[in-house]
């Protein structure tokens, strides 16, 4: 965290001033376990969203796109368990009765309801059990936790945070514990603010933060079907300073982001990937992800084998230039190359912890960027064998 | 095999006229492996050759490149176990001496002798071995076997073939066990022909063929340090059909990358993606080549779970046009979704066997590719996180 954003203590979706939120278990998935909540404003808010750029596109992203066209929304309705993906115009209607179901509730418009769905592509909804469900929850100012619970799939630890920076609150969860592709194909956030900021402005910044940090734990460009971030700005903390107020955003979801990195399905060891001194800037992006997203990188750093050449053979594919005889390369701030001098392979100490940093110098311009994956573990691959049957 | 091209029983590198090889183990892999070769042809050849488009190329790969740049070579010479990559002039300098080795030995001069390697990047070869090696392998015209041996790493079988078509033979081996990236970022193929065709011939069909084959194993356009392809003329059998030699020469091609994607590392399963009636040729080849490398249908055809949404999904990522109402896909030619209608996930079959056929019907236009993969199991990973220590 940068600046003079602090961390609230337990802060969550619902530390902003005048969010609510609930969540319960209406049955999508199994053992009684949270399944379907809400995030509601009690005012109206400003409201901004970054969506998948699949063209293969989740019922409630088109919805959800749609009506945050206008650049308002006051309430999220969400579901985990079933992504109403690929479910043709039953999904779009079950999407909508979603939108509707919980308008009632809140007495809004159904254009005031962000929707939002991850789990299993091709199934549709249980309307029944959603109905009942929208019906019966209760929100609370507590009730952030909850939800962060609720949009869980095969997340093994629940990802919140909220900051405080200048008398205003930004607050946010994610979902995510797939890291090579995004697990049941979806990464979803929810970011709430105080904050009395303009939809352009909202849409500006949060487009800006979302690619330097939710889009760098997503893998070869990777996008899924129902991807979405969403921030709601209700306003009630009053104007914040823009440039606090952004920089406090994007470690929210730096935070957020780092979560889903570090719960990557099977995950043992967190990577974070810095590259410097690239040509240009976006160079050195596509050299950082295609380093966090390179098997043979995470299948080393699972073992903990220092093995380089990997990392120096995906920059070399990425697309960044890359001169070899100007690389510097660090693991754990340990520099392994230099000048083109590297120590043998069994004199390089093997990597231990569950977090490994790797940085690399490219000594070709200032570019620089960070991207964050996982280890690859044999578990991973054992979880998404076994995970529709 | 279309057309005329038949296989030839225990065909191989060494079955086309006038081409001789041999193999030995010189120290450089483990435990008396075969680890060291020789391809040479008894009169000049017209010879081409596909490389890496990895910016990082190996010593040999620069080489090799440089010096087919005239269109002809004798002889290759490979060694397996060490890629002599990241080796900066050091391996500059032993990828010269080992073409020079070569060169003296058969009489020939240095850059009639294609040099590759392939192993662990980052270590210098063991030039006294190599030497040593090189002067006493013995070459015979029942060598090309010994020399499928040879190039392999951790590849669970050679992969060896020969066809012959209008009085002309074409015979090749191939290395490449991993699949997501090559492994040990190696994949190399080696063909010969008796056919007298020009160099600009050759090369324009060898490349066409690579397109089609060898380039649609490779995984999200990863490609290594090491990759290439040579194919070798000596025109000793007379001047072939154009279009038969093309053919037989992409029959070849097409075997040898199927054997190297189903002998993936930790492969149970071949996967085979087919996609039909897309916008364009080339929107077909990136969502077979999507589909093929995705993680998540790769995971789950390894488990044998018919997860169609995950194909779906992956071909909405690729960037290839796709109009959900219109796809039509088909496992082992079983018929899944069609005019958006598809049975319950627990109505579908698993699938079983070692080979699995994915059809993709995207009724857009007349473009068509196929892609080659395998599954991804819990195996790959462990030999992924053990290759270096």
């Amino acid at each position: 965290m940068e600046i003079e954003a602090k961390i609230v203590t337990n802060g969550t979706v619902t530390t902003p001033k005048g969010f609510t939120a609930g969540a319960l278990a209406c049955g999508i998935k199994d053992e009684g376990q949270l399944d379907l909540g809400i995030l509601y404003s009690q005012v109206p808010c400003v409201a901004a969203g970054v969506f998948t750029t699949n063209k293969i596109k989740a019922a409630p992203v088109v919805l959800s796109e749609k009506s945050l066209g206008n650049g308002k929304a006051q309430a999220v309705v969400v579901n985990a368990g079933c992504a109403n993906a690929c479910t043709n115009t039953q999904g779009d209607k079950d999407a909508a009765g979603m939108a509707l179901l919980a308008a009632a509730k809140l007495d809004l418009e159904a254009d005031d309801i962000v929707v939002a769905s991850t789990g299993v592509i091709g199934v549709n909804l249980p309307m029944d059990l959603v109905k009942r469900g929208i019906s019966d929850v209760d929100l609370t100012r507590e009730g952030g936790h909850d939800l962060s619970l609720a949009i869980m799939t095969t997340d093994s630890r629940p990802k919140e945070v909220a900051v405080e920076v200048g008398g205003i609150k930004i607050g946010g969860i994610a979902k995510g514990a797939g890291m090579i592709h995004p697990n049941m194909a979806t990464m979803l956030s929810f970011i709430t603010t105080d904050a009395d900021v303009d939809p352009e402005f909202l849409s500006k910044v949060l487009k800006r933060a979302v690619d330097k940090t939710f889009n760098m734990i997503s893998v070869d460009g990777d996008t899924s079907t129902n991807d979405m971030v969403i921030v709601l700005a209700n306003g009630l903390a009053g104007k914040p300073n823009p440039k606090q107020f952004e920089a406090a955003l994007e470690a929210v979801c730096t935070y957020l982001a780092k979560c889903i990195a570090g719960d990557g399905e099977g995950c043992t060891r967190l990577i974070e990937v810095k590259i410097e001194t690239a040509k240009t800037p976006e160079e050195a992006r596509i050299a950082a992800r295609t380093v966090a997203s390179s098997t043979l990188v995470k299948t080393a750093m699972h073992s903990g084998d220092p093995n380089w050449g990997r990392i120096i053979a995906a920059i070399g594919r990425s697309g960044a230039d890359i001169v070899e005889s100007k690389v510097e390369l660090y693991l754990n701030d340990v520099c392994i190359l230099k000048e083109s001098l590297f120590p043998p392979h069994d004199e390089i100490e093997q990597i231990t912890g569950d977090q490994v940093f790797i940085r690399v110098c490219l000594n070709l311009g200032n570019g620089q960027a960070t991207a964050w994956g996982c280890d690859l573990s044999e578990e991973y691959v054992t979880i998404n064998s076994e995970y529709t049957t």
